[in-house]
């Protein structure tokens, strides 16, 4: 299926992403507010568009990847007008309170909206190993799914407009957060000689399968609110913790993690809840627990 | 292949361990140092030895699972001498100084020995999904591999006995990163409301895999001390940090995490690294800059 599909924003990744509908063979229209960003796509087969109404008018799916909301404002409010009938995917990178408020404002003025994030770097557009979170109406969604997916897995999370941009913020604290272990992790394992990066990062992905497991195990508690232990308690998890600590320090290695779990889990037991899960501590990330 | 195997100590893990080597159809003796734990086991099949000199005489392999390497010292001291010709395969947990410690005096008494780590619950033994990692002479493992094989999958990381239990607490802080970096990102998703932590982790477990394949680019940079950020650079990081510190405090969410995250990207900006890759932060965590 071939659609008519505008891009707004010509910067590295409003470039992948007119390049990616391009290679999928869509009739692509894209604009850049400074000139020369289009060359190389129109090569490519691209329609450049004079200004932002141009690419209104040609296609019913318009994406926008600019600078910030701001931007977004600015190269659209003169237009808007141009809006109505029109499905605006904003790719752009904000808060939740930016997206609802855009959504908001895109509804006044006639047009479908769904708010999205990309969960990869330019290079990773077009790979469906990638996700592009997107929130705002299901049924909008779903008319242009197979069209966005020339972009990567298109997620839909929900009806509310803030939720890809909340999710994108989560998981990229997942992400910071199993990084920064496994740089810990890679820098333990080869403090005492020996070990590569690379040789404990083959063991270190097959181990975060494992740790994907827990996770699946792990959320239906904090969605019941009941956490058993059974024998991976936080009693348990306080003692191991020493053990990291201790060989960290007596390495030399500091990222500060280790300080982290140990307090989380500290709290955790202090509170009483040494025989239960891991699960537990989301009470405390939560701040539903004062220390 | 059925071969001749002895368990040592059975606790949750040690019965977990001689269980899983009679489903696999082993001749299996087992020993405990108090009594009455071995009945289930002998009902299914084991046969009980009356002290730790019986059991080393039952079988060439030797799997010993105790409290702690102090307690494997007491047990096997007296009764060293036969030892002689054995296989040792040591799963008590433990630090990598006690491994080589206990790797010595094996040999010292003419054993092989294997020091081991299990990465996952007594539930999770037997199930090829888990690891079960082992350090010390390749050859002695290459031999035995295909009966630790019925424990879950064997990997052996090298020549040097403590690698298994440095990997084990690497492994492990891999795990809290991740664990915690979840706990973090479910509760943030479902700040707005709405959101399960069932349905964030089951995004959150298709990120993973993307995240894994930023592992798998960073290891050759760590490994060959060069880290170019291509186009998600330090600076970029830095800026994505601040929309997790503001998006969690806005919400009361708080792990500890994002501050990590801050004062890490903070310091390789600040010493000039803001053009490079993540993988340049490992010079910070191995302490080699100092802040």
């Amino acid at each position: 299926m071939s659609a008519n599909v505008t891009v707004l924003g010509l910067g590295a990744m409003g470039t992948a992403l007119a390049g990616a509908f391009l290679s999928a063979g869509h009739r692509t229209t894209v604009w850049n507010r400074t000139a020369g960003r289009a060359d190389a796509l129109v090569a490519k087969g691209a329609a450049e568009a004079a200004g932002p109404a141009e690419g209104l008018a040609a296609s019913e799916l318009v994406v926008v990847c600019l600078a910030t909301y701001g931007t977004v404002r600015e190269v659209l409010d003169p237009v808007a007008d141009g809006l109505a009938g029109r499905t605006l995917v904003n790719l752009t990178s904000g808060t939740p309170e930016e997206a609802r408020e855009t959504a908001a404002w895109a509804a006044a003025h006639g047009a479908a909206y769904l708010d999205g994030g990309i969960m990869t770097t330019p290079p990773g557009i077009g790979d469906p190993g990638f996700m592009l979170l997107y929130s705002g109406e299901r049924a909008v969604f779903d008319a242009h799914r197979e069209v966005l997916a020339a972009l990567g897995d298109p997620v839909h999370l929900g009806a509310d407009a803030g939720l890809a941009s909340l999710y994108d913020t989560a998981l990229l604290g997942l992400m910071w957060a199993a990084l920064t272990g496994w740089l810990h992790g890679a820098a333990l394992a080869g403090a005492d000689g020996g070990t590569t990066a690379t040789a404990f990062t083959e063991v270190a992905g097959r181990w975060m399968k494992a740790v994907g497991v827990f996770m699946n195990t792990y959320a239906p508690q904090v969605d019941a609110g009941r956490y058993p232990g059974d024998d991976a308690t936080l009693d348990v998890h306080a003692a191991a913790v020493e053990h990291l600590v201790h060989a960290s320090e007596a390495r030399g290695i500091a990222s500060g993690l280790p300080e982290v779990f140990r307090e989380l889990t500290r709290r955790g037991v202090e509170a009483g809840h040494g025989r239960d899960s891991w699960a537990r501590l989301v009470e405390f990330v939560r701040g539903e627990v004062r220390a």
